[in-house]
């Protein structure tokens, strides 16, 4: 058997045998390899670095006493930096898979999306993790940026988790059981220092003496900085950052401390690395500079054939993100498209495919040649062309000269109306490689993602790197080349191909030579092999939703390029845990299809999409034993929880800041418990169920699970409170608190739930917009426009809201904060949540007249809506168009200011007579109502058409233009406070 | 080329080959890797453990920015326990070292003694520092004691010096220049942060925040412990050692702090051992226990011949220390000669031979059987044995029947001068091996080192492991067993022999043997080919000392087994630096002989001596590398040191404590300074060049050389004087200030340095015995002892100063301590000299009596010196006898108190009249001088001895009785203030 420590020798062998040299783990605590001078300062500058080590990782927030299987404070990393990015890092890193004894033909080795970010360090990169069989074992990624620095070459980062490693190939299910040596398990050796270390994270780590070492080192850090030494100063950053989370992990750390000290770290670890980059440049770099790679030669242009062929461009790339393969595609079919269109020739369509690993385009009958043109060349306009005895000017020879014409082959052409002279340049049309070469080169240059990075290639950019390209038009190499990348008829297989390339005859055979290969690269064909494979597997016993699982299945359509689905099976033992957490944990972190049988219940069973040829039981084996890890981590999460009162849960909500200013999450939950009672008591809705879900209100945070999976906030408070036994409703209750946690979300569907739930977002928004602000553009950190739009949900779903104003519940909770929040800060709430409303229904689809006309009640969504819903009736009735036009033509005809009264016995005019007494007739319904509003007013159709027909309102009298005006004012003041009549339009 | 990450990785797959497992570093700064808990937990308690790492090691102590060739503050050791001793380790660590590419049979491998002992860890173990040619690769320690627990079973710990090791294999002469991985060098990877961590050890370090450091980090281990987690505590352990070297390389800590450091660290590591073990025990010893070796088998006892025979035992050791090799070979003819003298053997001559791995003793003519013997069982007394009647008693039949003898076997004896009943045994002498198994196995039980150690022996413990024993007599084993050991017929020839063991055929070819194979056993027989083969090798250029270096010459002669004198020179340019430093290195560090020529001028080569069959012309080279590092270090401190002002040197001393109660060594020479121009203010000797010389006392005590080398105090303050500029007798007198640094050393010759040297040791004695106390029993840290001695030495040795007082001086030294000095302090220091004169005067062969009669003037050595001398004259002198007799005789007769006076007049007797007349006229000379004393009472003698012989003092007259009496006590006091007559013995 492969013992740990074998394993930890093999790989520092096999990296040292790709170039690496070895060094030692940090001699002070580092939570990861990466803060290891050996990486974080040496991946900046222009040295070239290749390192391998291992890194006893510290993470005291992972404590778990050595109880849970999977999870250490304390964990073997091995780290390897390759700078330059040497073109190949994937390939390598396969090689030292295979070095440990994986079978990577046999495994389902795959490259995740994950994206990797430091703050406290200024640092951040793109990658993937890696995933044997389901199981996370590597983390792979570009460092594009440290200290705040921009990396300039990109290193690569290659992170190993040892003991996950190690128990995917011993088959362990608890890392204490690692054979770490010969004979001697990895608990003998280290259990001991996990309890005893958890211990101290945990629990014994006197708090203010860990505060008092931050600040010392975080002195001597900014001493060293000021002495220009950094490598002393780094180490006292990373003492720094072990200190924070020792503090962290006691549960000591406010929201304003975190942010305060991260900015301290980025500010230290950015001086940090400007020194060494400045130190290394003075000892004139010791290791020497990297060479840039040279641009590529383009393949000589060969054209063999005269008719039109297909053309087919391949770029080829590393693992692209779902999301950014579903813009590549568009941006290719775009550049392409309109690449050719400003070209001359001839083509039929472009379609695009792609794979994780490949962008292809395919256009199908491009001419051979561009068709030949004729050029015109603007010259001197003729006046000033010719003298007036028609001879040349000097303007005119000059620009037969500049064109390498004689004068009599200049025309003459009006040009703006204006006559010039031209000449008329014939130019054949250039050869189809020729052209596509440009094309397809600005494909390539013209691709951007989200998020850019670079790699070896010193031009390029994109969301992964891009390592070959493959174009043919016909039999023919289309010349491209892109910095340092020139198109070949080469393209690569799947990695696990022998041999992992071939060659392609010609354009027309491209994607048959693919799909020979085992590769489908069309996203429709893959999702259709996934979707129906997976209902096979699990048929009869079992169904896919899926319709709900779309946006799933669309993201496992795009991580494989052969999609193998391969069903596994779990303990039906899991099935005891929460449906919500097994399915989160399939979807979320495994992406697994979830089975259920006809009834909707979850079966023991899930599908997971392997890439490509692979060793099925092996791989099938591996899922099973990652989600069994899972399950069980969940399982022990769920069992420590049940075990823990919820008043304890609750306590622990103490330790947990909401933000710096706005206290504690205890404080949080008080205040939204109050505010909650506090509505109800207006809206006589009390009750003491309401008053017991106040008090436990978001208790489950404190729950392990829940710290574990944010997202299962509200769904574990609601099992838990079950479990002790607290009423249905209560516990019902306490999950709807949590409603809707984003657009689409359920709703609350009981009152007590709706009101904390309101209590909830209505706290939210009060604290944080008195002290964050409201959110601007695209950042909110905090969700704050998501708790909008969540009000706004909840109050049109509950019918007992309808009445209550949530302006004024923003002021009952801006009282509740313990900041002052100021009236005009309420003011452009009130305005925040009146432009989310307009946006609310607009996106409906409800016309914008109508919602601007609704707005003045903003404020309470339920009846904003339901005028809406009587608005579109109404304006179907003559009647009501009658009267709204007599408002808006009131409105506009009586000045501002004049009010709504009037000297009845000026008016003589039988038409304002009739008026008078049919306005006086009405009795306008007190409460907001369209419907009642159009049978009230009714009887003033026809008086009001009439007043107009017949009565001149500008009176020269002026008491008669008064009474007129007052007559006039009341009839536009009768829809006062139903609509904004002025934005209606018919 | 073997590279250092190579030579890392070949050592750590050869240790786990060996079944060790391979940790980590430790992640907090570690001064060794002994610190890293793999070490100091692990050999807690009784489970097994074998494990090899790397640790980084961190000596801020060490910093020298990268400049010096072979000091880092980070060095990188390599380190194996092995537990419990395998038995084998050397030869295991040899094979290490063939792993490295070394091949031990033409290097010269060599285990030299070393002992290591950590008080701060409240830990020690012994064993050696293993040289490579005459370099230090690796310490090799059996450990004793962790955090002050006893150590079972003893574990094996080998730390490999890699950038040493490296050094030497690569040929390198500067760490930087190592070839760390292919191509690149250790100064590329590491050269900035030795710089930059030595800045911050060195100079930037801020010292209040790591006193701040070193509090709280003592307060979390505290905490630790209290709390019963062994393991964190321990992490803290190490964080205060490294923040207290931190404070030690800035030059911070007191002598006071010191102290109370290691205090408080030897207690928190004793703590953490404690709780380790029983956190273990709590644990069920997850690793199980180490099972005792089983006790040996002896051989079959067979017996081949029935004459006499040598005997011959060897007792095989791993290699002794030089001083307990000359011990144990005392011990070995003491035991063998007393054992056997125990036994009815007949033996010849005894001769005790030895090596540093083994012990030989040989017997001649051992018979072949004890002599036969009678035996005598004494019985009851007759009188009980026998009733009235003649009968047996009882007590009689029980005796017989106890001793299976019948009633008329029974005899009568005297015992005592009272008749009993006895039983004669006949008994056989048993034979030879028998008997001689026994002898020999309380041979090896009785060996006894001044420091003893344990291996994985259950019961044996000696200076080094005893690892074979082989016992013949004649042909024939004899059947020792001791312990896990038996003897055989086999012995281990060198280490390099191929096989390494051969069968001893008889008892009467073992020498030989062994000299056939290269070992020789007689010490005398390798000294001589010791002092022979150099002498050869030197000739006729240079010279060895061969009676100067007696005492060095015999410690390399226990260091080999067969040896094999080597010559080796160095640059002359070394030769720049003074002799002292020179010769310093080769006999204290290397073990070299100087060379000199004719002149003594020391010659640019060395001799030294390899073990056994070696490839002289590496061996040679490897050790000149060596010698040129030490050179090269050495001249790198002697350029700094000459480079630096004197008075900044002497400012160093300001950060040299002297002891915490008596301020720094600045505050000390300012003290010596002080009292050495007040001694010659009252001997009238002041000189402004006693003056210059009383500035710069100590000031060497600054300079790096010294700190290095601190024998070469006042060597260095001559040398930096005079190459200061000073005056030349100003530079001897401080270079004599240091005299005498031993017994047998040079003495001052100037009377400057005598005061300066006598003010020193004044200043020594009279601040330490007022805060430590005087030395007792052996325990003497401060050298208080020597510096009684010196001032006895100096005294005596400097004319100017006989007349004065040393209890004078003290008095003097006494009151310019910073602390209070009691009279009975002072009292104390006075006896201590009186009992160091005497010792003085006893060990120079005076006779007692006579050393005790001068000590009243053991306050001017001098004159108690010149007394003596006098006495040796006078004590042959009839004169001064008759006059010492009746001082004597005056002394027993005048009883105590009698004064010394009379009425003359009373007198009557001619005889009394006549002594009245000779005592009258006698001038006793004013100074302490026998000599004048002989001349000046010689007119006694006749009046004295008629005195005694006519006259009877005891007259019954009472005042003639007085009067008599009156006369002698003149008499009596004559010598008063002279001698102390009493002691006198003739």
């Amino acid at each position: 058997m492969l013992t740990m420590q074998d394993a930890l020798a093999r790989l520092t062998t096999y990296w040292t045998d790709q170039g690496c040299l070895v060094v030692q783990p940090m001699n002070t605590e580092v939570g990861a390899g990466t803060l290891n001078p050996a990486t974080f300062l040496r991946v900046l500058g222009p040295e070239p670095w290749r390192v391998v080590y291992t890194e006893p990782s510290v993470r005291p927030d992972d404590s778990r006493y050595g109880e849970n299987p999977n999870r250490l404070q304390t964990h073997t990393q091995l780290q390897v930096i390759l700078k330059p990015d040497p073109g190949n890092p994937q390939e390598l890193y396969l090689g030292s898979l295979a070095a440990l004894g994986i079978d990577v033909t046999a495994h389902d080795v795959r490259f995740v999306e994950d994206n990797w970010a430091s703050p406290a360090l200024g640092a951040w990169g793109l990658g993937w993790e890696v995933w044997l069989d389901g199981l996370e074992i590597t983390q792979f990624t570009y460092f594009q940026q440290a200290g705040g620095l921009n990396l300039d070459p990109v290193s690569v980062e290659i992170t190993y988790g040892i003991e996950r490693i190690i128990m995917a190939l011993q088959d362990k299910t608890h890392f204490k059981e690692i054979e770490y040596s010969p004979g001697v398990s990895y608990g003998e050796v280290f259990g001991q220092s996990e309890y005893e270390m958890s211990r101290y994270y945990l629990d014994d780590a006197d708090i203010e003496a860990n505060r008092r070492l931050l600040e010392i080192y975080a002195g001597e850090a900014q001493r060293m900085i000021d002495a220009g030494l950094p490598v002393p100063a780094h180490s006292y950053v990373l003492k720094c950052s072990q200190a924070f989370n020792v503090l962290d992990a006691r549960g000591a750390v406010s929201t304003a401390e975190r942010a305060a000290e991260f900015g301290r770290m980025r500010r230290l670890a950015g001086e940090v690395a400007k020194l060494w980059v400045d130190r290394r440049t003075g000892l004139e770099l010791p290791l020497g500079t990297v060479t840039p790679l040279a641009p590529a030669r383009p393949a000589a242009a060969v054209q063999t054939g005269g008719t039109a062929r297909t053309l087919v461009f391949e770029i080829g790339t590393e693992e692209l993100p779902p999301a950014e393969l579903r813009s590549a595609r568009e941006q290719v079919r775009r550049l392409l498209t309109e690449g050719l269109a400003a070209t001359r020739l001839g083509h039929g369509e472009v379609r695009v495919f792609g794979t994780p690993r490949r962008l292809i385009a395919v256009a199908a009958a491009v001419a051979a040649r561009e068709e030949d043109h004729v050029r015109t060349v603007k010259g001197p306009k003729v006046q000033a062309a010719y003298a007036g005895d028609g001879t040349a000017t000097k303007a005119l020879e000059g620009f037969a000269r500049g064109q390498g014409v004689t004068l009599s082959d200049v025309e003459t052409e009006e040009v703006g109306g204006v006559p010039h002279v031209v000449v008329r340049k014939h130019e054949a049309g250039r050869a189809a490689p020729e052209v596509l070469a440009d094309v397809l080169a600005q494909v390539v240059t013209g691709l951007r993602a989200a998020k850019n990075m670079r790699w070896n290639d010193p031009r390029l950019a994109f969301s992964r790197p891009v390592r070959w390209l493959t174009a043919l038009w016909g039999d023919d190499v289309v010349p491209v080349a892109v910095s340092t990348l020139a198109a070949g008829r080469r393209t690569r297989l799947l990695r696990t191909a022998v041999p992992p390339e071939t060659e392609i005859a010609s354009a027309e055979t491209f994607l048959e030579t693919l799909g020979v290969n085992g590769i489908v690269a069309d996203h429709e064909d893959r999702r259709e092999l996934i979707v129906i494979g997976a209902q096979d597997l699990v048929y009869p016993d079992g169904r896919i939703d899926v319709q709900g699982e779309a946006a799933l299945i669309d993201q496992i359509t795009d991580l494989v390029e052969q999609p193998l689905p391969l069903l596994g099976t779990f303990d039906e033992g899991y099935l005891s845990l929460p449906d919500a957490v097994l399915t989160t944990v399939m979807r979320k972190h495994q992406r697994y299809l979830p089975v259920r049988d006809a009834d909707g219940k979850l079966l023991p069973m899930f599908v997971t999409v392997a890439n490509g040829p692979v060793d099925v039981e092996l791989v099938r084996a591996g899922n099973e034993a990652v989600l069994r890890a899972r399950y069980e981590d969940a399982a022990f999460f769920y069992r420590a929880d049940q075990a823990t009162p919820i008043a304890e849960m609750k306590s622990h909500l103490n330790r947990l800041t909401f933000t710096d200013k706005l206290g504690s999450m205890a404080d949080r939950a008080d205040r939204i418990a109050a505010l909650a009672l506090s509505v109800a008591d207006r809206l006589e809705a009390g009750s003491p169920l309401l008053r017991r879900a106040a008090e436990l209100v978001k208790f489950d945070l404190g729950s392990q699970l829940v710290t574990e999976m944010t997202s299962l906030a509200g769904v574990m408070a609601r099992d838990y409170a079950l479990h002790a036994g607290e009423d249905r409703a209560v516990a019902q209750a306490v999950y709807e608190a949590e409603l809707p946690r984003n657009t689409g979300d359920d709703l609350p569907r009981t009152l007590p739930g709706a009101l904390l739930s309101l209590a909830d977002r209505l706290d939210l928004i009060a604290g944080l917009a008195a002290t964050v602000g409201l959110p601007t553009g695209s950042s909110d950190p905090f969700a704050v426009r998501r708790a909008f739009l969540g009000l706004i949900a909840v109050h049109r779903a509950t019918p007992r809201l309808a009445g209550f104003d949530l302006t004024e519940g923003l002021a009952l909770a801006a009282a509740a904060q313990p900041v002052p929040v100021a009236d005009t800060v309420l003011e452009a709430c009130a305005e925040f949540l009146t432009r989310r409303l307009e946006q609310v229904f607009t996106e409906e689809g409800q016309p914008v007249d109508r919602v601007r006309a609704v707005l003045p009640h903003a404020a309470r969504p339920a009846v904003a809506a339901a005028l809406l819903g009587q608005l579109r009736d109404a304006v179907g009735d003559p009647g009501f168009r009658a009267v709204a036009e007599a408002v808006q033509r009131a409105r506009r005809i009586v000045p501002a200011g004049t009010p709504a009264g009037y000297d009845a016995g000026l008016l003589k005019e039988p038409a304002e007579i009739a008026l008078h007494e049919a306005v006086t007739a009405v009795a306008v319904p007190a409460s907001p109502d369209v419907t009642a509003f159009v049978a009230a007013t009714r009887p003033l159709v026809e008086p009001v058409g009439r007043f107009f027909d017949e009565v001149f309102v500008m009176a020269d009298d002026p008491a008669l233009r008064a009474a007129r005006l007052g007559l006039l004012a009341v009839v536009r003041d009768l829809g006062e406070g139903l609509l904004d009549w002025s934005h209606l339009r018919f």
